[in-house]
């Protein structure tokens, strides 16, 4: 069997949508390695009879829920109060160990106990506190009907090690008294193929009824295969069978499972054959180098950069012939491979990505409309007689922001997908190109 | 009076915390500006049932539901059946326009449409589609009971244009109908003071029987006072009056409001002295010029730069004398100050901004800890004798993209600082300086 939880986040700052919540994400993947399936995220404004209501209804649909916010001292938190009548209308009563912790807690800073923090001491009858060691709130657990509620405080830094501390071991014996873990997850990362292709290669495993079942995602550029096992019956091997299945059927698109980055992919790639990559970035204005470096230890394979928006700094700084922009204009192949060859050289690497495009919103004509990117990618590699340099020509869909991120995740792709000796492969958004050089 | 409104989101990877959930905050925002309550955010698995109860019962709670995601061309993809459902199980049927358009989205790209897409031409019976030009996914509109529904696919890019061409114009109408707008709100931007400073400067307008009453959040780098004003009567005089009690408050730390960032606030400085900004990255490898150029139109002002992670691209690039890593080592006064001096020259700009750190989470000594960011403005106004540049030590916590983001908004804080002439502000974070300089 497995165990079906939920996470109530309070706050109206949260439901104006004037802060996001963070909360329930990280508090379903802590759940999620543990078997618990998080099935629903809900958050409601600082309003008792909304609060208690969701917790009595959610009481009935899940084992375990988790509330975040609204233990604070002022007048708007009411998370206290609103357990209190979902246990039935039962009173708050201070908890002579919350109020002395809290107590100590403002000695040790010089600090008298504001009047106000005092609230922050009771507790409904028939609940427990949940000791706070950075913060003021305590934390709360309750049972209501076949479910177990616990309150925490919002702030992360506060939740987070109470969530660690108090309630995962509650829930791994809840799990180990059922038998074991009940399902386990996977994800597998693309870049470049369409989701209705990935999708489609991988049908069968995406009926509703199959067992590893998978479905997909499309964020930016990525689109992700989930995995998920249930039972515990050779459940890992199902889980790695099918997770290998789709790695199979979206190679070599695919990059890395889990929390893995395509900069990650890539470095580790480039570390093993102890190469480098540059970047040359006129419309990602440095969104490569920056996407690159993300990965702790990039130092070893990242080769610098320049950002050249300019056409003067594209000639001074990585050699391109002026001529060209008057030739095919600064968003074209032959500026884009010059780029890529410039900063190669000039970085003195095998690898160097370079882009040129029109990002937007303005800045487009027909012929090259907002989102045409080219992008080159030069190959300094020993074994070929000479440098090799590859343009390819995209266009993006999307406004400023998606286009480039869009550009950024590609040309990364493109790093990778060259030095596996892979640059043939077709990539979504790639259009054909304009015979343009003059031979 | 003041409508209600909830946003329902839909997927396993939203629950199970794989991606975070994005769509619920910015409906609300845009929500919130019409006087539009969002009072809750629902967030439910791929699951038929789950959603379509979902659907009935937000219909018994709000005026308006909008729900994104599951509209896809996978099986997993259940938003059109579950809304059929909660329509009283009504039947599913091609919608000719949707097919037709859907038919065109791939022609125009010379692809033939997958019969997987098929399924995103069907609409319920009694529910009406919504163009996407952004996608394959046509939206779906319907009436339950009193309140009106609205499914819009996931991706933000697809979701945001469909909530302005086709949701706010129907929202508009509701309120107008009902007598005006009920409630309206501001945001001012803050970069360089600490959360606790800045609320106990603007204390009374944060008590919660304030009207205006304003709100501070901290994220990432930026401090946010998020003022609402309630009522029509003078409601905008009041807002404005608030909004400029805080921004006199938090000045010179305040650098825009609503949409504006501190990239976009440091391009209008520029565009009006005429003057440019080249960047020099070392530990964020390009995400100072990545944030600066996320602004449209920053080619104007944005001078170029170098991303240079090796001592010897340092020097070879930026002339910083090689002899300085020796005495001081790459993370030092002397080493930005150089960086920034030699990006500004070479740039031919007026501004420079460089930093060198240590983002972690590996790389840090007693002395010089992971978050250690030294970051270097150089500035070589016509105005004064010579160039100037000023260099500044900063420890960032957090891991290391926090380290990283910080370092990007704090360097773009202290050149629209240098801008005003306003160097001499104390920034968070800050730290003492070592005597380094052997005079």
């Amino acid at each position: 069997m497995s165990f079906r939880a939920a996470v109530l986040s309070i706050g109206d700052e949260l439901t104006l949508g004037q802060i996001s919540e963070r909360n329930a994400g990280w508090i379903a993947q802590e759940f999620l390695r543990r078997g618990i399936l998080v099935m629903e995220h809900r958050t409601v404004s600082d309003d008792r009879v909304a609060i208690s209501s969701a917790i009595s209804q959610l009481a009935t649909e899940v084992a375990i829920i988790v509330i975040t916010g609204g233990l604070g001292p002022t007048d708007d938190d009411l998370t206290r109060e609103a357990l209190a009548d979902a246990l039935g209308g039962v009173a708050l009563v201070e908890d002579a160990d919350a109020r002395e912790s809290l107590r100590k807690r403002f000695e040790a800073r010089g600090r008298q106990m504001p009047s106000m923090n005092a609230k922050q001491a009771l507790c409904p009858v028939g609940a427990k506190c949940i000791a706070n060691s950075n913060g003021t709130a305590p934390g709360l657990s309750a049972r209501i009907g076949q479910a177990i509620v616990f309150c925490l405080p919002g702030p992360p830094n506060e939740m987070q090690p109470m969530v660690r501390d108090a309630i995962l071991p509650v829930v791994d014996s809840m799990v180990a008294l059922a038998g074991g873990v009940s399902a386990s997850v996977c994800a597998i990362h693309s870049c470049g193929l369409p989701e209705s292709v990935a999708a489609e290669r991988i049908r069968p495993m995406m009926d509703r009824s199959a067992n590893p079942l998978a479905g997909t995602t499309a964020s930016g550029a990525i689109v992700t295969a989930r995995i998920r096992a249930f039972g515990s019956t050779a459940r890992d091997a199902s889980l790695e069978r099918a997770a290998q299945e789709v790695e199979k059927a979206w190679a070599p698109y695919v990059f890395g499972r889990d929390e893995t980055t395509l900069a990650q992919a890539l470095g580790e790639i480039l570390l093993r054959t102890k190469d480098q990559v540059a970047v040359a970035e006129s419309c990602t204005g440095g969104g490569i180098g920056s996407f690159l470096t993300s990965a702790a230890g990039s130092s070893s394979w990242f080769g610098g950069g320049w950002i050249t928006y300019s056409n003067e700094m594209k000639s001074r700084l990585l050699g391109v012939p002026p001529e060209l922009f008057e030739l095919h204009g600064a968003v074209s192949e032959s500026v884009a491979c010059a780029m890529a060859i410039g900063a190669a050289q000039r970085a003195n690497v095998r690898f160097a990505v370079s882009v040129t495009g029109i990002a937007g919103p303005s800045g487009g004509t027909e012929s090259k409309p907002v989102g045409t990117v080219w992008i080159a990618v030069a190959d300094r590699s020993e074994k070929k007689p000479s440098q090799s340099v590859n343009a390819r020509c995209f266009l993006f869909t999307g406004d400023r922001a998606t286009i480039r991120d869009r550009t950024v995740r590609v040309a990364v792709q493109l790093v990778r997908l060259a030095a596996l000796g892979k640059s043939d492969v077709p990539v979504l958004w790639e259009v054909p190109k304009n015979p343009e050089r003059t031979k």
